[in-house]
């Protein structure tokens, strides 16, 4: 029979009212003849009670013992879902992630999955067991110890047993019902859209959309699952949600798929530093030594062979970025006179994969911010997608502008 | 450096600072040179909320999932546990069950450990770990499914180890500091023994004295574990508690070490039964076959071929004993005339292992409880224990003419 996987986030399991619902959906696929493999999430709340114990107890804790901590919410859903199955009488047994087993690297509550061996539950799916439901966010390491994947990693537990098992679709199950073009709460006009190609989403989700985590959908994209965002919390058809898939499966769509922004960046600018080849790298080889992921680059012409140095990082990095320099210029690595830190500014990122094809998105971009009196700070674009810096105060009214620009609001 | 076993229930793992003050206790053990196993139970409350969780989920449910919800409980301390003493700097770590692993039966619920080979926690104490930190009440099946040990298995999970690692004692932490005569809420003169025989204590664990669980008992008795019954929430010196040993191992004692008493007796009459060989067996057999847990036994004279037969039961299993009887009477199995089920009654128990060598324990019991006006519905006697049924009124006036007679606020 055809695999499919469901995975449910933790507010659609939140209550033993809620897993219920969400097992009447898996209901709806077994009886429609798939076998499913369904991912659970903690109960919404659980996981970040014991990440405050873990954080109480040691603030500089040891992350094998972190994650025998915060694993043990899925292990709970994971049970309770499949009784709640029995129950209406689908066969379903859970599995934790030792017992699959979810083989994983052993970068304590970062790890990667590195194997599913899906003979375990094929074996059961044999013997007419129905439902695997396994614990999301979880696995073992090679030493043998309970290893976690980050935060959200659930999605990318869902993607890669989708993967491992060669399943027909992994069917993501949150509080939002789809993908939109942008943040319905920053602008009315926002669209539910029906498909999405991978890269798009990429974009989108490593930019603040938070729907889905970042490694599930660059997973989904190298082993091409069809991934589909849906709502737990509404009737579904057969075409409910937004389908993340290949670029090729999309026939129509517009040039610019959504418009995504974020708070959490700041801008930092280095005043005054010798303009010699090399300094770029020393200046960004201290920031990414001393932890800090700098996202967008601009050097300022220079002027008498000294030149301003600007980028832009979470907004909960730049201490730590304020530290790295300085410390370099302490050790003579590098020079400048002062560091300034912006973190009233906001990112606004339109994305499409159209943009390979079409130019004058950019200019197009440029015209309309420029239109609504919003001055640019720093700009830089990938090959489908141009993210800006500006104000934060304008942010709001930059995605209306860019929204009704694109004219996101009509389908393609 | 020799082991050292400590369990902690649940009260004593409540908060984070009660697993702060277990930790201290656990550091005490370590300057002393001891490699320290720790075993947990849940936080106080989590495992009666998993229970619910499941209950309300599926009524006649799973045991393989039940075990699977329930266990989750300990894993959570465990990890705190190992994190609090990592941060007094004692190098700690936790096991799950399925890690060490405790090896046990398939039987779910009830599992019986069969093995936990020390190779892996000894191999860790080789490199220099001091504690290892084991999740109790759980285990992992032939199978590799989770199991669990039962409630209150954590005690037998502690006992287990303490055998396996040849523990120089089993030290188990609660919230009363040892084990009394009797209980302290019934009689003011109650007195904390300093020492018990194993015999005696398994005794008063199965009269209801909750210290203890009785398989934990019986698993000490068979590997000669030294187990100590000690307060978590006092200071604690190296005499604190009781020690529960071998007969051997205490010098002195009194002819009776305890009274123990239950409220959760019933007492259960079938009216003039046919007396014809074999009678007895079938009655028993049913009850048995019903899941009644039968206790004492009494058969009145027989008068003109017919006899009453009285037993004792736990009082939920009156109904189940009440159906067991009637199905068997109308099977033709057995024949009677009425059944009587009394749940006002008591169980008293005098416990000693002085009783082998002095006679005459029972004829005082009966003398006391005469002198009191107590009338004695039924008997049993083993060769260290007499128990008697009584109106449940006269419980506490039975337990403190008792305690007063055997004069057992006086050490021997």
């Amino acid at each position: 029979m055809p695999v499919l996987v469901m995975k449910f986030g933790g507010t659609s399991v939140a209550t033993l009212d809620r897993i219920r619902r969400a097992a009447k959906r898996v209901g709806v696929e077994v009886a429609k003849g798939y076998d499913v493999i369904v991912i659970v999430s903690a109960m919404s709340g659980k996981t970040n009670e014991l990440v405050g114990w873990v954080g109480e107890t040691s603030p500089l804790y040891d992350a094998r013992e972190y994650d025998a901590v915060v694993s043990s919410g899925e292990n709970v859903t994971a049970g309770l879902m499949a009784l709640t199955l029995q129950e209406m009488d689908v066969p379903a047994r859970s599995w934790q992630g030792w017992q699959v087993p979810v083989k994983t690297t052993s970068a304590h509550s970062a790890a990667r999955i590195e194997e599913i061996p899906p003979e375990n539950i094929m074996s059961k799916f044999a013997e007419g067991m129905r439902v695997a439901i396994v614990a999301g966010f979880q696995g073992v390491s090679p030493e043998g110890r309970i290893t976690t994947l980050g935060r959200g990693g659930s999605d990318t537990t869902a993607v890669a047993f989708a993967a491992a098992f060669e399943a027909e679709r992994c069917d993501i199950y949150t509080d939002v019902d789809g993908v939109y073009t942008t943040d319905p709460r920053v602008s009315a006009k926002a669209r539910k859209l029906d498909k999405i190609a991978f890269e798009e989403m990429l974009e989108l989700a490593s930019l603040g959309a938070k729907v889905l985590q970042t490694r599930s959908v660059e997973l989904a994209m190298r082993y091409k699952v069809k991934l589909r965002v849906l709502s737990s919390f509404e009737e579904q058809s057969d075409d409910a949600g937004t389908l993340v898939c290949a670029e090729e499966e999309i026939m129509e769509s517009n040039v610019v798929a959504g418009v995504a922004f974020s708070r959490d960046e700041a801008k930092m600018t280095l005043v005054s530093v010798a303009d010699r080849p090399g300094i770029a790298a020393n200046i960004f080889t201290a920031l990414s030594e001393g932890g800090v992921n700098v996202d967008m680059i601009v050097q300022n012409i220079s002027e008498e062979g000294r030149t301003d140095m600007t980028w832009s990082c979470p907004t909960d990095q730049v201490v730590r970025a304020q530290k790295a320099v300085a410390d370099a210029k302490s050790d003579g690595i590098i020079n400048y006179h002062e560091i300034i830190a912006d973190t009233d500014v906001a990112k606004i990122s339109v994305v499409g994969i159209g943009m390979r094809s079409h130019t004058g998105v950019a200019a197009k971009m440029f015209q309309v911010l420029s239109a609504e009196g919003i001055n640019i700070k720093v700009i830089t674009t990938s090959e489908i997608k141009i993210s800006v810096l500006i104000d934060r105060k304008y942010m709001e009214l930059a995605v209306q502008a860019l929204h009704d620009a694109f004219e996101l609001e009509k389908a393609a």
